[in-house]
Formats: structure tokens, sequence, C-alpha cells
């Protein structure tokens, strides 16, 4: 059986997936498709998803997207090392945190960050502050896990870290816009506000593979102020 | 050890956890909160979840909440019969319709619904319609997966009937309402609209202990033309 990883840089969602896939040591074939070129509505990626959204995993003959789902069959097919822990009770804090985070905070950071890419801060300044803040409230519950413990759930690097992981990086490089710098004055430099979430991001960072999943199209941050998430 | 589900009438959330209790045959002790008393923010819920959202799973000392971690939970605790399928690849697609559901179709109903039992419909009109436009996309999805199959996915009751079907009672019984006649126009009648998904509701009432996940307060509609969902 052959492992093919249909992904989009920046996108969090292909990110969780691609860090499941380094955790587990698999071997894939990766396939960045270009968003601005919509690769990802090509007719043959539309038949695996009709909804044409990333990443799309395919495991032989079998195709299975959304992220979370894709951590799932991972998880099962390939259970070592585990992504939800090694017991029921584990199993089912990681996938609370998960759904909390997902109900919680994914809608506010989903809506910041769009507004920020897409330069319409200014326009919804009120309601940025507000998602802001709903943001902070869950930064500030995951600060308190991580003080205690080295990974979000437990002593484990799981699903609930890789989950969680990408939007805050995409967050950070949202923040640090120029256009952002007041939404951004409470929560960034994160060494500063959340200082057990900032050595987490580094511990994440360090991880074998790590490379392999990071965004390609950030190294080029420099040379391309606009580029997108 | 001995399961305890705290739940509120009428929470599509906690219906799906008695649902899979009962599908699973196990035994619990059922403590029903009244929202109209705050009985679900009371000190000794919110220990459990500081959120003081319903239903909480509490199974011997062990605690968890968020609908869909809790039937996960409960399908690697207790696994026969089991709530995810019967291999990884049925676990993924399982998983990846109720991924699906809560990304497309539960923004859209939640809205819905809270309008309709608030008494709002006529303010935000525009806005419901096309939330019911969504709704309906996802329901003709549903539909045809439903027109080829006995359940929402492959040949068995899963996680994915119990996480859709709570919220599909819903939707009916606010549409219901003569304030939504208008909205729910070409949803309703189900058995003309979506004649699939209404024998898929007919079996799923059919089922053994079904009566026991019903809201208790339904059962009162007759006399109180105002209840809440």
């Amino acid at each position: 059986m052959a492992i093919t990883l249909y992904w989009g840089s920046g996108s969090p969602h292909s990110w969780r997936v691609l860090l499941a896939l380094e955790h587990k040591r698999l071997e894939y074939e990766s396939h960045l498709l270009h968003f601005d070129k919509q690769e990802h509505q090509s007719p043959p990626m539309l038949k695996m998803n009709p909804r044409g959204r990333l990443p799309v995993l395919k495991d032989g003959d079998y195709v299975v997207f959304e992220s979370v789902a894709v951590l799932y069959y991972l998880d099962l097919k390939y259970p070592s090392p585990p992504l939800f822990g090694s017991s029921p009770e584990e199993a089912g804090v990681i996938m609370r945190v998960i759904c909390e985070f997902q109900d919680y905070a994914e809608p506010a950071l989903s809506r910041i960050v769009n507004a920020i890419f897409s330069d319409q801060v200014a326009d919804a300044l009120e309601e940025l502050t507000d998602a802001m803040h709903r943001v902070a409230r869950e930064a500030r519950t995951i600060e308190g896990r991580l003080s205690k413990e080295l990974w979000i759930v437990g002593d484990a690097y799981s699903a609930a870290d890789m989950v969680i992981f990408p939007w805050i990086q995409v967050l950070r490089r949202a923040l640090d816009r120029s256009a952002a710098a007041e939404l951004g004055s409470r929560f960034l430099p994160m060494e500063k506000n959340y200082p057990a979430l900032a050595r987490w991001i580094g511990r994440i960072e360090a991880l074998p593979g790590y490379a392999r999943t990071y965004p390609p199209h950030w190294h080029e941050v420099a040379a391309s102020p606009a580029a997108s998430p």
C-alpha cells in the first residue's frame, strides 16, 4: 500500500496530517497543490473530495479527508506510535480537547487570519478584537495545561498537539503583519505572554521531520510580503 | 465501574450519547438536568466541565464531555457493538462524515433552530433562508447515501447516524412551528422531500431503548406550545 497526501502550503488542516505522518515515520508521496492555480479544484481532486478541500489522503485505493478523520484513520491503520494515547481514558481526553478547540477557538482563529491576509482588519476591528479575546481565553487554558506538562494532553505528543499547533503558527504569522499590530499586541511576543506555549512550539519545531511539514511558501516571506497564509 | 450521564432534554449533543449507551446496552444512571433552572451551571457540574455544557459522562472517577469525544471513549472502553465500524477504513469514513456534518451543517442548523425557538425568524429571514439552503444541500447528500444503504455509512447503525439524527429531529420540531412555515416549506414533509431520510428516521425510532432517549419535555408539546428545543 502506498500513501499519497494531497495538501496545501500554509493550510493548518494539511499541516496536521503532515505532522502525523512524520510522527509515525510513514512513507508517503507528497503532492503539494497550489491554491492560486485552483489545483485543489481539479476534476481528479473533486472526484476524491467533492468539496474540493485539502488535505486528502489516499492509501492504496482508499481515500479519506477532513483532517481529524485522517488522523483517526492513520492511528487505527498504523497504531504505533499512537496519536490518541494509550488508553480509552487518555483517548477520550485527547478527542475532547480537539473538539473543544474546534468548537471554541477555530471559528475565531479562522475569522482573524482570513481578515488579516485579505487586508480587511480596519473594516472589522471591533469584531476581530472580540475574536482575539476568545482566542486569548482558549490560549490561556492551553497555557495552563502546558505549564504543568510537556504536551497538551499528558506526557506524550498526541493528535491534540498536531491539531492545535498549526493554527498557532498561522496565527503568529498573521499577527506579525503591521496591519495586525494592535490586534496582536497582547498576544505577541509569545515568549512573554504565553511562555509555556512558546516552549511547546520550540519542542515541536525540534521534532524529527518537522522541516518537511513546514509550509514551503513561508520560506519566501521576505521576498513576498503579501503572501497568503 | 458505574456510568452516570448528565444530560439535557432536547439537546442534540446529549441525545447522541443516549443513543450510543442504548445501542451498546450499557447500564447507566441518568441525570436529567433542567436548563431553565441552570442546573448545568451548578458548582459540581462546573467542576466536571468548566464550560457548563452538556452532556457530561462520568465512568467511575473518569469524566469526559463533548459528545463526539464521549462516543469515541465509549467505543474504545466498551467495544461491542462498535460505533465506528469494523475496520480502519470504515472508521475513517464514519469520522469523516461526522466532521463534514459538524463543519458544513451544524452551524446553520444551530442558527435556524435558535432563531425559531427564540421567535426571531422575521428579523433574520434572509439569513435564515440562506442557512436553510445550506442545510438542504447537506440533507440532499445524506438522502443520496440513504437511498443506497440502510444507514448513513455502510450496512450498520453507527456514530454517524447517532451524531446526525438528533439534529434532524430538532430541526423538524422547529420547522413545525407556524412562524417557520415559509422556511420549512421545501423541507417538510420529509416523507415527500427526503423519503430515504424519513425511512431512516423510522428505523432509528424503532430501535430498542429509543423511548428512553426521547426528550421528555417533547411529550408535553401540546400543553406548552412555547417550549424550547
